[in-house]
């Protein structure tokens, strides 16, 4: 037998209304300890409120991000969501589906090919503290050897 | 020989102007079918006027997701593609590549890792209807044994 | 052994402000020399000011997807990050975020699942001409041969 892949279940709090947690070092410590030196490193966010993206973890630019995401769908506007459902998030489930829940990045060598000012981020849209679950898949690749 | 992997080619019927379809069941099935317990699922819809996203399949907030498109790439706004090709779909073009045509589901013990209220949708922003592919792919991972 | 994996860095020489660079015969061309048959073709590009996306690559509609991300996140906003930085690309890093780093697709018997008008293209939204990596991974699946 040979292990090619392994996941983990991540945990995050988060806080109401967009918060945007940088998950890169979590992510880093579990690829370091699966072994895997080269394959694919996959991020998926269960929930339909929250998504996945990369960007440099900066106060100011995670600050622009928040901005421009309220452009594209302003927590001000009527949703018809909330007119149905009662439940004020209807901003968070828009924001969501246009930013995706998923990413992908391979794995060299032993290193995630990040860039130097490239965090991975996890944003919560909801309008309510929730505790979020992030699955971390790791597929190894390279040769398998075909002798244990 | 051990199969490590398995695709589809699924196919809806899709109407015209940001037809939104629920493609989670089918989705289910197939990945039931292929006997896979661990692995990765991936989504693609091939063309360049689809695109694909999770989202609380629900009226309301579809009708508020069409909505926000529409602010991010209106239709009635003029496209240098329309006026090159004619074809009128230029928005659709424009909508199809901020969305993005892919999306990775980690599967884990048989369970792809969707959140209770989180579907898969196929967004075809055509303005004709059309007959739409979605590639399935699923990955197996887990052990490889060594004797089949 | 079995290889079962592959990778490539392609290196692209970019101009600054939304270059949009079709990818696509690059991809094709390492894609075949790769001898994989079937599997999933994962391209990511590291760094935070670029994004990958789909798209037909024809001027017009690459001109609308440019004004598009303009609206989305203009130049001639403020931003934060400018401030604290001074780099003057806050919106280079807002726009990569909202677009995505990565992009996922099957390869079967041979050939890449994309549509017949449907391009990768690389955008890079820094504001000075860069030189960009895209990391190119194959995954190469289907059955596993057990003797070599």
């Amino acid at each position: 037998m040979v292990r090619k892949s392994t996941h983990h279940i991540l945990t995050f709090e988060t806080s109401s209304d967009t918060d945007i947690i940088d998950i890169t070092g979590e992510v880093l410590d579990r690829v370091g300890e699966s072994g895997c030196r080269d394959g694919l490193v996959t991020l998926f966010v269960p929930g339909s409120t929250g998504a996945l993206t990369t960007i440099e973890y900066e106060r100011g630019v995670i600050n622009d991000l928040r901005r421009a995401i309220e452009r594209m769908a302003s927590r001000n506007l009527e949703y018809e969501h909330d007119r149905r459902w009662g439940d004020g998030n209807g901003y968070s489930h828009v924001r969501a589906a246009l930013m995706g829940p998923s990413l992908s990045i391979p794995l060299l060598s032993g290193k995630l090919t990040l860039g130097t000012w490239q965090q991975i981020v996890l944003l919560d849209f909801d309008n309510r503290p929730r505790q979020r679950k992030v699955i971390l898949q790791i597929m190894g690749a390279g040769r398998i050897p075909m002798e244990p």
